[in-house]
């Protein structure tokens, strides 16, 4: 049976989540944990490869496996196997054909900003800590021009191997609680980076290093030195993913 | 010059505030701190013991410098030189009669439970996670038999070295939003342990091990096995603090 499960995770202590040589990921834990309850070796396949200190909210994989196992009783038995920084919410039976990668029709992404001169114990591991004051209402215009369908080779790191570099933003949001600024970003698939990159032009267009009519050009110049920082991983979070019905 | 600082600490690494032989304290890192900075040995007086583990949202001390460092620079040069875990968010100078403990009228616990079957990774270090289905509504019915002034003998560790045993709860609520319950705590002073006797007690009510009926049966028999477990430091947050005029 191709078994799908969503989990959370905080992204730390991972070296993000595929397999590596050596450092510890969260599809490693998975894959073991998975080997210990049911005793067979089992391929993972994940949704997204995640970079390393990045967390999720919802993240979806999918396994093969003729487990005896009742499936509402999965995410309990794997999570006395893992670490408790990973935790199964759900699991279900899916057809043959679901791919956790493949079927993906769209991911949600969140990235978490401390916008205050002083930072916040409780969210140092869960926010990127900036401390000059972020004008949101020119980020919020800064985001409105980049949704819809275009070329983002500007907002993609080096290293990325993907064919076509055009993508579609559905939504990108810029919302201010307090001290708290949230990233919303909703796209049909990502480029090696690309909300890391988005976040970090956002960022220096609220602090006035880039100004919001600097967008368009930016893209049109599909020159990744053109747009701003790389924001650091441990603000980001995977927080929802849609898949065909 | 008496200066009192306002500041936020996340806990988890600290054997609580008071400086000990063998472990590390919130007092001793906030000591050194302070020694760094102004050259001088300074003994810093802290609002509250607290337990290895709890958390501070906002904690009040003070400490006596001849220091010239402006008053407003104080809080981001202490950060400079304390660890990330804890954060100055405020210093003033104060009248050389305030004293953190002794001028404090009331404090502001906040107890944090995570009542869901599955925890959530990013609340581990912030929360109590209580899997089985907890009624708030009878724990706040339990909660208002504590509020007022009484003698709560029966909801202290031994250990403790009061004289009276006698305290005023000024409130005393219980919220619940989605899976996240917060019990908060308002008193004159507490007993050692206290808040979290209240909360392992409310914790008791709400599974059905104790009744809300069972409150005043068990702070007349000042008897502390008649209580519920003390519940877990790492979802206890000194919340607030009010002091004289």
């Amino acid at each position: 049976m191709n078994i799908k499960l969503c989990l959370s995770f905080d992204g730390s202590n991972y070296h993000g989540w595929q397999r590596q040589e050596n450092a510890m990921t969260v599809q490693q834990k998975m894959e073991e944990a998975i080997k210990k309850l049911t005793g067979q070796n089992s391929a993972v396949i994940g949704c997204s490869r995640t970079d390393a200190g990045v967390h999720a909210i919802k993240y979806v994989c999918n396994f093969y496996s003729d487990t005896k196992i009742p499936i509402n009783k999965i995410p309990i038995a794997l999570n006395t196997v893992l670490p408790r920084d990973i935790r199964i919410n759900y699991a279900e039976y899916v057809d043959d054909s679901f791919h956790a990668r493949f079927s993906a029709k769209s991911k949600t992404y969140l990235y978490l900003i401390w916008n205050d001169p002083i930072s916040i114990p409780f969210l140092a591991r869960y926010s990127y800590h900036f401390p000059l004051k972020l004008d949101t209402d020119k980020m919020s215009k800064a985001a409105k021009e980049l949704v819809g369908e275009h070329d983002f080779s500007a907002f993609m790191a080096t290293g990325g191997s993907q064919k076509s570099t055009i993508r579609r933003i559905n939504y990108l949001t810029v919302n201010k609680d307090g001290s708290k600024i949230s990233i919303e970003i909703n796209a049909n698939a990502y480029l090696y980076n690309m909300v890391r990159i988005i976040a970090g032009t956002l960022i220096y267009v609220g602090c006035g290093k880039l100004s919001e009519n600097d967008i368009k050009r930016i893209m049109d110049s599909k020159n990744r030195v053109e747009a701003g920082i790389t924001a650091p991983p441990h603000g980001l979070f995977l927080k929802d993913i849609f898949f065909d019905e």
